[in-house]
């Protein structure tokens, strides 16, 4: 009777083109089928309930070749895979990559032209990509469109930022799926270049919690010579359909045969922990491209930085944004320039006595005065330093100190400029021994009609890793597009911004309380974010009396987000001497390391708290940071995760009982108590606040 | 009466803010004018007779700004400038720039903007460009449309080819003004990519005849950091108005006060050699800024080139567009490539043993298997050699000979590779000692969007041209736009192609035989051209009996072209075999200099004829060269250029009595005689023929 089954089953398979592919733990369940007019789609189960709903797939070629229809499969196979690899930098030391492949080929009967469609199932979730294989009918070829559906079963809750070719700098709107309304937004939100694509597009990732408490997050990994995936959704069925980044004219992408497309992912799980601690985008994309990983190190820094952002002092030599006075050649200075030799040997000072590995600092070189605004090609040089920025005597100083430098290449998006420039700034950087640098790419890209998230600037952006790896320097870059685990190939890009960082609450309406507590089930997914914590001087008005801007934590969260933040890269942003003022809340700062053993989630629910452990990768101390959102938290946490048999000296960063992110953000207590792995603890966390701890093992 | 006469003059100028400047021989006269709603108009008479009516002025801004209306005059200046400079390299060795010049700032009423336009008279023709001063109310701006108008009298023969924004690649269209129809062009004419930019639409210069034989010429001068003007012919009133090129995205230019616009130029003269000898365009420009000019020499050169072009070899290794070959990493040789090192060698003896310069050698480099037509956008490195050509041994062994290797670069129009391995390439020159190098653009550029003739593109040329000259090296740019006097400020970018080059005979219906008696009065004005001439097996069949393609000029006409087509950089084109069939004739290529110290063209209608004479730069030595059309022509040429006192041999290579461009194109006779400063010599030029002389002093 079996046997009969079988052959019925494999019979119907082949009749239907259904193939069905589940994850090892066999709770997820993806299903493959051919319509009857060739059109491939797929859907999604999870523990036997439908999460999503047959979904087309395909794109469209410019020259009219149509890759959603027509299809017949060639074949298939499944394959199992299961290694474990070790990052360079990251969460933990190993990560294993355990799923089952579905491997589909497709040829389209009327042009013979094929196509293959591989997914991917994990115990989080599932991933597919499509392939174009060397074939003879089809070599170059350009994208018009992908067709990539997710059609969804319910109108769940979702965190979205509109979708948007220039910025992902949004703070998360918390909304229903039929609730998304782009017109509906205040876009006064301090970011300068806005390219919004569409009345109900999202960006990727998307975070969602449906009713019945599924968490389901769709995103995609390896974007590689390809442009960024944007979400256009349908709110009458539920459907997102991929929508790519188009080029000055309007084209997706350039490929040539053999291709592939990145990974289009997508997490379920009942627990939300799951989808927060995935390792999934950096299990989808290439291993380490680079052999001597040597020079790639974690960094805690300081930098010449915040005071500008809070008005002390500015980028600018000699006037913000006259153009006029950097245009007739004699730069008149103001004496608000931030970036001098003295002060910044003030910040490699401070950085030597507290232990910290390196000084960035911004606005050195000659540019600043018309920067922004302008669209102005030839707007930096990355290698002429402004007339009270020495480079050999800062940098003679910091090497004195055994403090390194951050270097800083702003682009202003003017992107040719910056690869005409590439090999001079690099040399600069080797010839001064700077072994990192922070790039960004704020305001309008040239070359002219590109979008941040196109093909072209995501080349470069990789491109420069890449450039950069072959000279053994690492990269920061900010405003770029939101990584999507490059950093497993190339390990020395260790971090980015690409999302809305600490730095907007300084000049803007800011990030709500909640802001932190959905990055990492967004934005973290793909790799690092240089968030730049550390804000202990709360409020703007300190600097000017009519500021209203301020931090939307209380400072004990600053602390938190050390450790809910993963970066191997982490700023103590605020200024030197705020810090001292609170050297004992510092104190954390000064000891939480920035690469890591072990991380485990104990408690998370999007938008709402989070609460992270993690064992430095070089002792046995731990670290926990427990944050919230506005609302007040109390929470049990079992220590069970120490060292059985050992004693462990905890000291705890908490919000004080009066704390409030708005009206006493700087309230917060310290204590310090001897814990065991079988102890508890109990945190109070304040609106907006957050608790740190740091364990020790006491001899 | 004289007093009140001029008060009155005075008064009347006021009024109608009509002002006149006039050539140093007063033959030439503008007049400016702003008509009654302050729109800036000009004119201009030769010999008391209009040549250009009342034509418009003027630009639009993308902001809205009008800039060709409403204006009034602020004040208005007139000067006159006299001296003299040395080109580096160049037909005469001191150049006389002397002209009257008006300058009239404006002001527009409604918008408090300025802007200044400037006029320049020479004794051969008119000059005008505008100037944005610094001011107030105008810093970054666009350029939406340049409306320069220039309003002609009649229907005047006139040489064109079609407005392209990406190709100048045409043999020129002998037609009245009224006649001037893209659409009846045919154009299956060997141009791989076109970009024709309307029906009546065509490229400057432009040169023209009116009926009562005024030669007219509009050009322009000092294209920096603006984009190629082409010209709009209103077939119905004989005026064409600038038409800019536009970016990626419908932009023209992009500025920042202060800047100035490129030269608008109209050369004027009854004497045809007054226009093919002019030294306007050049005059116009910025003198050199290049200190140490010592590193900038003159070439003549050979080249493996000619035997691709012919069929007889490949640039490619593997497999001529055969991007599965390049594609799949290994390289599978066809056998056929032309730049291998053996191959290399034999051209290095060849131009040790005949007394060359240098050699050049195209597809030396990986990259040429799918190079063309695929818009690939990492088609070269510029780096990375074929395994059958070593660099070093080419190298070792050029050095060994005493010859110079010329580098070549092509980008297939994938400019932002070009310009990210611009470092990496010059280093790997200057670790070679190559002095030059032959760069290309052929193909759709990269940014896509743009095109050849764009500001980006045009910015792009000069900045290659400026990284070259750091770096001591010199450049020789094909299917770039057109040069306009910019060797004058970079003298280290001794040529370019830009136009149809000899090139075009090999592989398509060629160049009719007027071509080369049209490009001194057009391509020429703003530059040197690296024609490539020096072909001596005419007809393409001896390589492969189907073949119908050939030159379209007798030999000796090729040999003529090494004094009528003047560059400081000269191949000898054909293969070596070939001129060791005829080395006789070889023997003026041999002798003839590439750098001058005086030149006089003796006789010039364009179109038709051309007798240059020139005396080399280093010695008493002269060379004369005359061609002419598809007519054969008889002319007499006094000698009286030569030193009085001094005798001289004369070596005249000349059409054999039945030589003819179609039926009889290698027919040649040489003869050598004696004459001094008052002989007469008579030349009899084939259809498609030519003559060439080179005098040398009998001691």
């Amino acid at each position: 009777m079996k046997k009969i089954q079988l052959f019925a089953f494999l019979f119907l398979a082949l009749i239907t083109n259904a193939q069905t592919l589940i994850s090892p733990s066999k709770q997820i369940q993806l299903g493959f089928e051919l319509d009857s007019n060739g059109k491939p789609t797929y859907s999604v189960k999870y523990k036997n309930k439908s999460v999503v709903q047959s979904s087309h797939l395909g794109l469209r070629l410019k020259d009219g070749t149509d890759f959603t229809t027509g299809f017949e499969v060639e074949n298939s196979r499944q394959t199992t895979f299961d290694e474990t690899w070790q990052p360079v930098l990251g969460e933990q030391s190993t990560v294993r990559n355990h799923y089952n492949e579905l491997s589909i080929s497709l040829k389209q009967k009327s042009s013979s032209k094929k196509m293959n469609i591989i997914f991917r199932v994990f115990d989080e979730g599932v991933a597919f990509r499509y392939e174009f294989p060397k074939q003879p009918d089809l070599n170059y070829f350009i994208i018009s469109d992908e067709l990539s559906e997710f059609h969804l079963t319910g109108n769940h809750k979702t965190f979205w930022i509109p979708g948007d070719f220039d910025s992902q700098e949004y703070a998360y709107n918390e909304t229903l799926l039929s609730e998304i309304d782009i017109q509906k937004l205040n876009l006064n939100n301090g970011i300068g270049l806005k390219s919004i694509s569409g009345k109900s597009v999202v960006q990727s990732p998307l975070m969602m919690k449906s009713t019945d408490g599924i968490y389901i997050n769709i995103f995609e990994a390896a974007v590689v010579n390809y442009p960024v995936m944007h979400l256009d959704l349908d709110v009458n069925t539920f459907t997102l359909t991929s929508k790519l980044v188009p080029n000055a004219i309007g084209d997706k992408a350039y490929l040539r045969t053999p291709s592939v497309t990145p990974w289009r992912t997508i997490m379920i799980s009942n627990d939300a922990r799951d989808i927060v601690s995935s390792k999934m985008i950096f299990n989808l994309n290439e291993p380490s491209k680079i052999k001597d990983v040597s020079w790639i190190k974690p960094m805690k820094y300081v930098g010449v930085w915040w005071e500008m952002h809070v008005g002390k002092s500015t980028w600018d030599y000699a006037g913000s944004q006259n153009a006029q006075n950097a245009a007739d050649g004699q730069l008149k200075p103001t004496g608000k320039h931030g970036a001098t030799t003295e002060n910044t040997k003030r910040y490699i000072d401070f950085a030597a006595k507290h232990g910290f590995d390196g000084v960035l600092v911004e606005g050195w070189n000659v540019g600043w005065e018309d920067w922004f605004g302008n669209w102005k090609e030839d707007v930096f040089d990355f290698t002429t330093p402004y007339p009270d920025f020495n480079l050999k005597e800062v940098n003679d100083y910091a090497k004195s100190k055994g403090i390194k430098m951050i270097m800083h290449h702003e682009t202003s998006g003017s992107v040719a400029n910056y690869e005409r420039h590439l090999d001079r700034a690099m040399n600069l950087m080797k010839e001064y021994g700077y072994p990192a640098v922070k790039t960004g790419y704020v305001g309008r890209i040239i070359p002219r009609g590109e979008f941040h998230d196109g093909q072209t600037m995501v080349n470069h952006y990789n491109y420069v890793a890449q450039r950069m790896a072959e000279n053994k320097l690492m990269v920061n870059s900010h405003e770029s597009s939101r990584p999507t685990g490059y950093n497993r190939t190339y390990p020395n890009y260790i971090a980015a911004e690409a999302a809305r960082g600490n730095e907007f609450n300084a000049w803007s309406n800011g990030n709500p309380p909640m802001h932190e507590t959905i990055l990492p089930f967004t934005r973290l997914l793909g790799g690092p974010m240089d968030y730049t914590p550390g804000i202990f001087e709360i409020k703007m008005n300190v600097y000017d009396k009519s500021k209203k801007e301020q931090v939307h934590t209380t400072l004990a969260k600053q602390l938190a987000l050390y450790v809910t933040m993963y970066s191997p890269l982490q700023m103590a942003a605020d200024l030197p001497e705020n810090y001292e003022k609170y050297l004992d809340a510092f104190q954390f700062i000064k000891d939480v390391p920035v690469d890591w053993q072990e991380s485990k989630y104990l408690e998370a629910e999007p938008g709402d708290y989070l609460t992270v452990v993690r064992k430095d990768k070089n002792s046995e101390r731990w670290f926990l940071g427990a944050i919230t959102d506005e609302n007040t938290r109390q929470t049990e946490i079992k220590l069970d995760f120490l060292s059985p048999n050992k004693k462990y000296e905890a000291t705890i960063y908490q919000d004080g009982s009066d704390a409030d992110w708005e009206k006493n953000p700087k309230s917060y207590v310290i204590k310090t108590i001897q814990v065991n792995s079988k102890s508890k603890i109990k945190l109070h966390l304040a609106k907006g606040g957050g608790t740190a701890i740091s364990f020790k093992p006491i001899n």
